[in-house]
């Protein structure tokens, strides 16, 4: 069934395991450093992803020093304190609710956008989480498709980091990646997944 | 700047192009139909992507019949009515809000985690709504990983298809994507992204 459907698809087997069948989110890494190229060369890549009116919400806080590591850490649940410590590095994917500002020069093609998004911060927020949320979602693809391994990780207390990086408002935290390259036995077993006919309806 | 990004990372640029450099939104497709097995391939692939506690809350509603595509049209935006009644096909992408109930099954590993969200529908809601929304770009990749352009809208009346498809209240709805392949002049131009130093800070 499996490689019925590998050979179905467009893009070639090597892709699809490096992107999807073969990638494991990962807890431990090795020591080896992700360089700033390597992140700006999966942001080149991952840019070009679609979003809602072009709004590109999503921001990016990499967390390089121990400090700033730190100062993440006192917010994460237990279990993610210490990998993210160890992790080569620690993207803090953030959105910025003021997305509607930049909307006449992101879809000049429609200059009423940013009005829809006027006033009413929490229609802002909704949208703004989706569409970072689908952003995310193509930085995941993009670090796996840089040859590394990413960590995604919900658990943490999501106002404290707000209060902590994002003071003054505008942004709000959504995801951490820890990012590296997989130590022997750091990536985590497939859980078990859904199967087609369990989640699809035709109608 | 492009081609060395290209170069940098470790999926081929065939792909790249495939997935991301060279697909666009598509708004206007050719009368070739979508089948059942391709959709199929696409979730055997992109159901290995992760969310957080393997809760997979996407649900995929394929509209295929013309009654379904007009109890749908009733709840869009008008620009986005035509182009949806003449797509190939039309995916309803929605959310399980009731996730939880599996995850004992879905995530052995913490027999804790469905108890994280019993009770208040409003932190499962969230938790759905941006698990699915990885999932729902996870499906537009593997659209694009099919030879395929996805054409994704927000622009609908939420409640009004809750109402009009999830009248039981478990499923809420996240995105349509229309899908098929591209006619000429179907697919949009891009639009400007944001640049790597526009978007990243480093601590």
């Amino acid at each position: 069934m499996t490689h019925t459907t590998t050979r179905r698809l467009a893009l070639d087997g090597t892709a699809q395991d490096l992107l999807f069948r073969q990638a494991h989110t990962v807890d431990r890494f090795t020591g080896e450093p992700v360089t700033d190229e390597t992140v700006r060369a999966v942001h080149d890549l991952v840019r070009n992803g679609p979003t809602a009116f072009n709004q590109q919400p999503l921001r990016l806080w990499l967390l390089r020093s121990p400090e700033s590591r730190e100062r993440l850490a006192r917010h994460l649940t237990r279990g993610n304190r210490e990998k993210t410590l160890r992790a080569p590095l620690t993207a803090l994917l953030a959105v910025d609710t003021d997305f509607h500002l930049r909307l006449p020069e992101q879809f000049p093609q429609f200059p009423g956008a940013s009005d829809l998004f006027t006033g009413e911060r929490g229609k802002r927020e909704r949208s703004a989480r989706f569409n970072g949320a689908l952003q995310a979602a193509y930085f995941i693809i993009g670090i796996r498709a840089a040859g590394l391994a990413a960590g995604p990780m919900s658990g943490f207390d999501e106002d404290g980091v707000d209060r902590e990086f994002f003071p003054d408002g505008a942004l709000s935290a959504l995801l951490l990646v820890n990012i590296g390259r997989p130590a022997p036995d750091g990536a985590r077993a497939r859980g078990p997944r859904l199967g087609y006919d369990e989640i699809r309806t035709t109608l």
